[in-house]
């Protein structure tokens, strides 16, 4: 088990690098938070946790919330979810329309927007009220019913000229027959999971579940089998961080997911779940400091999955 | 001038071809048309008139009205529509996202469906009733008042999944600010152009102007400058057939453009304009007894622009 | 019949432009031509010249070597020739190994790289000696016995890296069998035509067979058909100026083929050749006061094909 | 440590799927093979070995020798190579030329053909005699003096058309800068390490190194250090199956490599390596039992490394 100072230490050692990289800054909501900001929280499978900085403080999820919502889709689809969904890396940036085009409206895989529209497509048509149900999943899984969604932001992002990109991605699977609800519809309901506003140690509490063979901090009910939760893993190691999935593989060796915010998760099975938050991103979208947290953080504890 | 009798023997030269390649059949309203029609019309700038077969019958002119809303916009715009279309053959197919994608959302000419969809955005800024302006214009180019759209058609065409696939382009040509007005609205316009009702004889009679620098057959305005009918036949030289504009070139030696009803129209500058009509496509999606028929007419008026 | 005192005008009215555009500069032979350089040529089907400027003086005549070796593969192979290469516009760059990986090895017409390799590799098989017959050709065309290869130039290009990603694109088309004889042969002999030394007045002489149904200037033989000249026509005004060919046909109308030399050659079937010369090219990589004088040319002369 | 009883477990388990797939067939010397080849071997990083069925055989190891190369470049050049290839996953066809046109002959990774090349091209730079020294490695790491590379494989691999795609990679690289060496000389020595012929029992003695922190099974001497050996795992997970690295790490979840000889390497980091071999491939090229049986161990052993 980390302790806090040693994750004191890692903020200590990469707080020289803060200065570098860009805020998201194509919304105001994302624009106007800090630079400097800096969290990290580590959450065992026997539930200790431990955190540093700004890790009390909550953030704009983002991308994180593709994983919450697999999760759903994969708790009440099965198997037939990779139908409509491929498992294999891009290798492109994580909005291309060519690659969709080129294969026939089956998005790569549930990480890049297309993948992440299709899956709360299903969301939309198997969920009495997805929205709600989203909600109240993130709460389950991290013990906060006071999480939000920022509905400044859910509605700043909607009316961003990306979401017309987004649109056009489900508007090219419609024509596959690989959409089926209204587009408009499915956006509104993915920006407003985007939107949640969570602290690191919400976060590194809520994927426990994918250290613990799909078993939840709080709760008796697996949320996943061991095998799905092995499976999601692998999605995490192969393509969760865009189009630098392997980047990150090779410097901290972790399945993890990142979000525009400048949060990331990362996993180490059997273990923990941690998250760090720092908002500058890198070139590939990424958070800059983030990465340096998470490699500081398994150099440190001696441990990745390779 | 082309005699009857000498379009009466292109008939017959091609009619062996009958039987080969296949009539438009996503759409019911266009599958019921009989591969066994045969028309064709030449006018000349004098007016003069002769036809054969069924060219006196009215077709889905489909893509050809392109080149209607085209000159529309032409004549309200100017050369500021160039910053928003191409004039380069597009090498792809017709609709294909990955061009537009890479070009960030200039259309490579008008003639593809993105470009069409946005000279249809522009004129929908530009008059005040598009549609109504639109069969204003093709009554007065043909001199028949009774030219309609057909609306079993264009329901037809807005309710086929190829429209999830015009609205993807339309929404990723928004995201790039190239794309102004309501997707729908457009989308409605241009299905209904494309639902006009013309026969050999109209349509001849229409693109007289293309020959005849810019001055209809009916009225005495010009609709386009000397210069602008130029242009626009250079255009239909090297974009008008989809992605066999080449082939077109090569055979035919006419600018021209064709539409998925069968119907193809081809001008000689400074002599006249010429429509076919077979509704048997070839595998780029042009009428294959058409072009054939075309093919004959330049062999036996010993002319073609080449 | 345009007089040398239009050519005259047309050079003046042009000369402001000169100081725009780059010439070429990837090897030091083409590097070293003055920017200044002007000249225009321009022969009738009858035998009258006329010319102005630097028309008499000889420059490196690249790219429109390949009408002259696609008009002596169109002689030798025929219609069987099109099995090989394609006679589509590209819509890309005009060496992009996309395209033809996605096309199979199959160029998308004769004069993008792609295609004239392919062209050469044909010559290569039929011809007993395709660099000494493509040197007799154009002597014989032009009537000018002492035009030579710039062997400097062929060795430059030859050394050039883009040699490396000609010999990439051949082994592409090998690997789809699509290319018969060694690589480095064809290229040495591609890089031999290209480097042709050719005056204006060389050039418009040479061309006349293209105004002329096949009929060259000098001999009694037609070198194509007529068919095949219409043809050969077709594919200059659809494919003849890489990337830029719709805009050509817009602006100046004529069928045409350009060279990274500055040099570009143009048709008005029926009546004549003309070959213009300025070194600085545009950014389509084509000679940008060359593309002005064929405009100025075809508006003062009132004619063009459309 | 897995028993020998349970390896023979797994090959029963697994002959039911023997008939499916298909052996690679585009050289005589791999279609010859019999598609009822099937053997298991493991070793632990405390060198215990246990194994089944065909595990004694010796077969070609076809692009497993990417690793090896790979290793010797990384233990001879350091963290430089990654300059001239990338660490992501490809999303495309393991020879695509147009991703290494649209990434300026940078291959995506080192295990596409591309980026086999441009390491082979590195250690033709490096090394003095690479093609000995290759074989020297794989004779060390797997205790083993008698294992040869098969001529007749390697030649049969250079006479066949695919080897004039690998040419145009390289040369492609080459116009980029990004290869130095004779393309034929890179090429034979390629395939000469592609044609080692290595049994089950080999190969998995000779990757022990992966999964003890770089140290091989014979020898004292590291050949990675831990950090380099933990990075190459994480680079066998995002990319080690071509274009099914993602499907692998959801079924099997350990790093691997395949090769189009059947044969497949996989790693428990800390644990153990294990080699599979049946000859028939699937749809992406892998060995299809061969795939079966990892994820039967995975499965058995109760261990993967999500």
């Amino acid at each position: 088990m980390p302790s806090n100072d040693m994750l004191e230490d890692i903020l200590t050692e990469v707080s020289p690098l803060l200065g570098q990289g860009k805020v998201a800054n194509y919304i105001p909501a994302l624009a106007k938070v800090s630079a400097n900001k800096l969290g990290i929280a580590v959450c065992t499978v026997d539930g200790e946790l431990s955190y540093a900085g700004d890790a009390l403080e909550p953030f704009s999820i983002q991308s994180i919330s593709k994983v919450f919502s697999l999760t759903l889709a994969m708790n009440r689809v099965g198997d037939d979810l990779w139908t409509r969904v491929g498992k294999e890396p891009s290798g492109q940036s994580f909005n291309s329309l060519s690659q969709l085009e080129y294969e026939h409206g089956i998005p790569r895989n549930p990480f890049i927007n297309a993948g992440a529209l299709v899956v709360n497509d299903i969301l939309q048509s198997r969920l009495s009220a997805p929205k709600q149900q989203s909600l109240a999943l993130v709460r389950q899984l991290s013990g906060n019913k006071r999480i939000m969604a920022d509905k400044w932001v859910a509605r700043s992002e909607y009316e961003h000229p990306h979401t017309a990109r987004n649109a056009a991605m489900a508007y090219l699977m419609k024509s596959f027959a690989n959409f089926n609800n209204e587009v408009d519809q499915v956006l509104q309901s993915y920006y407003l999971q985007c939107a949640f506003m969570m602290s690191c140690v919400d976060l590194a509490k809520a994927f426990v579940y994918l250290a613990n063979r799909g078993r939840p901090l709080f709760g008796d009910k697996p949320i996943l089998s061991p095998k799905q939760t092995k499976r999601l893993n692998a999605l995490l190691a192969t393509s969760g961080l865009y189009d630098a999935a392997g980047d990150f593989a090779y410097r901290v060796g972790m399945p993890g997911k990142s979000g525009v915010g400048g949060g990331i998760i990362a996993i180490i099975p059997g273990e923990l779940s941690v998250c760090v938050w720092s908002p500058a991103l890198n070139e590939a979208g990424n958070s800059l400091v983030g990465t340096a947290m998470l490699e500081t953080f398994t150099t440190k504890l001696g441990r990745s999955i390779f």
